[in-house]
């Protein structure tokens, strides 16, 4: 044993930032604590913009406005960073890693951006960079793929990681509601942001699938842009399709192999089967479904948010450093594997999903079907309804390349008698999506 | 590091040690293990009962007869035991582990027998004792309870850990078959055992119940019976009932907290709701829904048999193992925490669904209502369904101590009017069960 106590400073005291406060202090789990680290705990200051301002769970005398100070504390062992945003935190982790203390964050857009880095500077200074809560909130999916997947050869990870989207999704799906009333009520409620962006177009997701890319795949974690649409064009109509033919319409965020050396990475809308795990995942629940070669289908399930199950997986994190720690080593980070080959978004086949307004009028459907045809899309199956002088024309396509579905969105987009494009949507049924 | 290699030997070579064998032996996946247990991994030996049988995943020169040889082979680190059953395998565990080797096993018999002292035999030796494969086949729960959840205090443990018994419910519950037919057609496929008693009696999702148990709640494992209920009472008018009235019948293994000392451990068929995430996990799969003060609900599901998933789960332990040895250290096996005291079945309470046939004769509903208020019993709601002579009546409960459901149970069988008891199944809904 190098250490008879590890000492942990913790920036930001928000929900987490509290909750973990309080984790640490409870009385009733200091012994499970304990026999967990192998090891006592000490919390030697949490970091805060306003230490003025009164927190339940957080004793003043712990409170420093100075986290840069903390950050530089002689024999701090892990810093755990919960305040967010790629300013000042990267800045802060970076100087702890320098120094050789271990970090544990919730920062999804941070390690997004330059997670790769990170965690070799963590790796060549001994170090520890643990961010299991930076994905599904309290779902310990991260560890599980570090660690009980390690050996395992995984073809696809695909999850509900944006609370606030299946929210609103679930939203649509059990009531009815249409879209901007669903957002309204998640904003009400606290689930969604004044400016809910970054979360109803795919941002928040899409950082997500790169972390968990990066402990599937080996990818790197370098700020690229991947593939990403939202679910602001979602419509009710839409959402009844999918119920009428046997699907839900999730926000998935997805990786997968493609091919012995692509990889695709992307967050979407997609229609799955009603039967498929993922579908039955509702409200603010996150979950994450993976397939391996040999593990077959895994599903781990949870809620995506909230101060105290976030911190439960921050906990986790702290917990796995502190033993870390205690014997003297760290944990090899992941290998990023060159020889992937991101493929883009639209070489991916796939079943889609098109719905159209058009003036009802004899011959349009002809003129529509021409166009499918023209770009090479296939149609598996067609629905049409009337309302007034217009008609819904709901498409099913056969496997086609999204090149190809794009392009006859545009030229459908572009006919005199087309008023409007829905959806488009993928179809995720039996393997690929 | 005190090692430069990881000597590991396994007893057992059928579909999951034949499995684990293909995988440590994958070419395409050398370089993932090597990282992943921070060092090479040498397999030394595979005993098998007998070494003349081809096997196309084991090489011959890794096979021997020799088990108590392999054991003892000087120099070895892990042991990966995969024979299954109480003799021999536990006389080779103890063996191993007294001579600081590590074990691997997947032996949930064994665990349950004798986990806390074969857990403490370990770390007297400075060894780990790991069984995943134990519980959940390819899930990965309990790594999860060890590690992530470790800082969390864990409210319930509620399993689908038998993929026998949910195969055939789910065949009852999609396909209306009744259960005799259900069991035949696992049996054809091979689900099932000529001789299923350990499945649907229970004994199988008891004794992982225990093992959940010990890592959620410190409780001891030591050969300890438990309550327990088969499913071969369960008839398709029971699954018929369910399903009308919004309920899945699941085989469930809980453990959960009674008040504040007391713990329950238990294995026998529920209705849950239809939109409890549980109550989608269908044919072979298992999945394990734990419930934590701060983390809220959480699930597990994979696939809960078969060669290569539980290979998986048994070669995350095995690297699991070969990083602490690499880093000369072991894992702390759980505390038992002899503070909480097994809490009797029938103290338990619960909604009950009792469902009896009764001669259709005027009074007879009144007799049976009278026999329920007798016994302190209040009827939520009744269903009446006539056949012939005969008519069906199914109650739901209100909440009743399980002792007094029994004995309602009891009288209605010795009345003259009730001609059969069909089935007292317990309802899950909403909180406690």
């Amino acid at each position: 044993m190098n250490k008879s106590v590890i000492r942990v400073g913790i920036i930001g005291a928000g929900n987490v930032g509290g909750a973990l406060v309080a984790l640490l202090r409870d009385p009733t789990r200091r012994e499970a604590l304990l026999d967990a680290a192998t090891g006592p705990i000490e919390l030697v200051g949490v970091a805060v913009r306003d230490v003025a301002k009164r927190r339940k769970d957080v004793p003043n005398d712990l409170l420093t406005s100075d986290a840069a100070g903390l950050v530089g504390l002689d024999g701090l062992d892990i810093l755990v960073e919960l305040a967010g945003g790629l300013k000042p935190a990267r800045g802060y982790i970076e100087t702890a890693l320098r120094h050789g203390v271990s970090v544990v964050t919730a920062n999804k857009a941070l390690m997004a951006e330059c997670g790769t880095e990170l965690a070799q500077l963590a790796h060549q200074n001994g170090a520890d960079l643990f961010y299991e809560a930076a994905v599904g909130g309290g779902v310990p999916i991260l560890r599980a793929l570090r660690t009980s997947l390690a050996g395992e050869r995984i073809d696809r990870v695909m999850g509900i990681v944006n609370g606030t989207t299946n929210f609103i999704l679930s939203k649509m799906t059990s009531e009815g509601s249409d879209y901007a009333s669903a957002l309204k009520e998640a904003q009400a409620l606290g689930y969604a942001e004044a400016d809910p962006s970054a979360d109803v177009e795919g941002y928040d997701a899409a950082a997500k699938v790169q972390i968990l890319s990066s402990l599937a795949f080996g990818t790197a974690l370098q700020g690229e842009e991947i593939f990403r649409q939202g679910i602001n064009g979602v419509r009710s109509v839409d959402v009844d399709f999918a119920h009428r033919s046997g699907y839900v319409i999730k926000l998935l965020g997805i990786a997968e192999r493609v091919g012995e050396s692509g990889i695709s990475r992307r967050a979407h809308p997609a229609m799955i089967p009603v039967d498929h795990p993922l579908a039955s995942v509702n409200g603010a629940m996150n979950a994450v479904f993976v397939e391996g070669v040999r593990s077959g289908p895994l599903m781990w399930l949870g809620q995506g948010a909230g101060g105290e199950p976030t911190a439960t997986a921050v906990l986790g994190d702290l917990l796995d450093a502190a033993r870390n720690r205690f014997s003297g080593r760290h944990d090899v980070p992941f290998t990023v594997d060159t020889s992937l080959q991101s493929v883009p978004y639209g070489e991916l086949e796939s079943v889609f999903y098109i719905s159209i307004d058009v003036l009802d009028r004899p011959g349009v459907l002809a003129a529509v079907a021409g166009i499918f045809g023209d770009n090479g899309v296939s149609i598996q199956s067609m629905e049409q309804s009337g309302f007034g002088d217009e008609a819904r024309l709901a498409f099913l396509t056969h496997m086609a390349v999204a090149d190809r579905a794009n392009a006859t969105v545009k030229a459908l987009a572009q006919h005199p008698s087309v008023d409007r494009i829905g959806a488009c949507i993928r179809v995720i049924d039996g393997g690929r999506a």
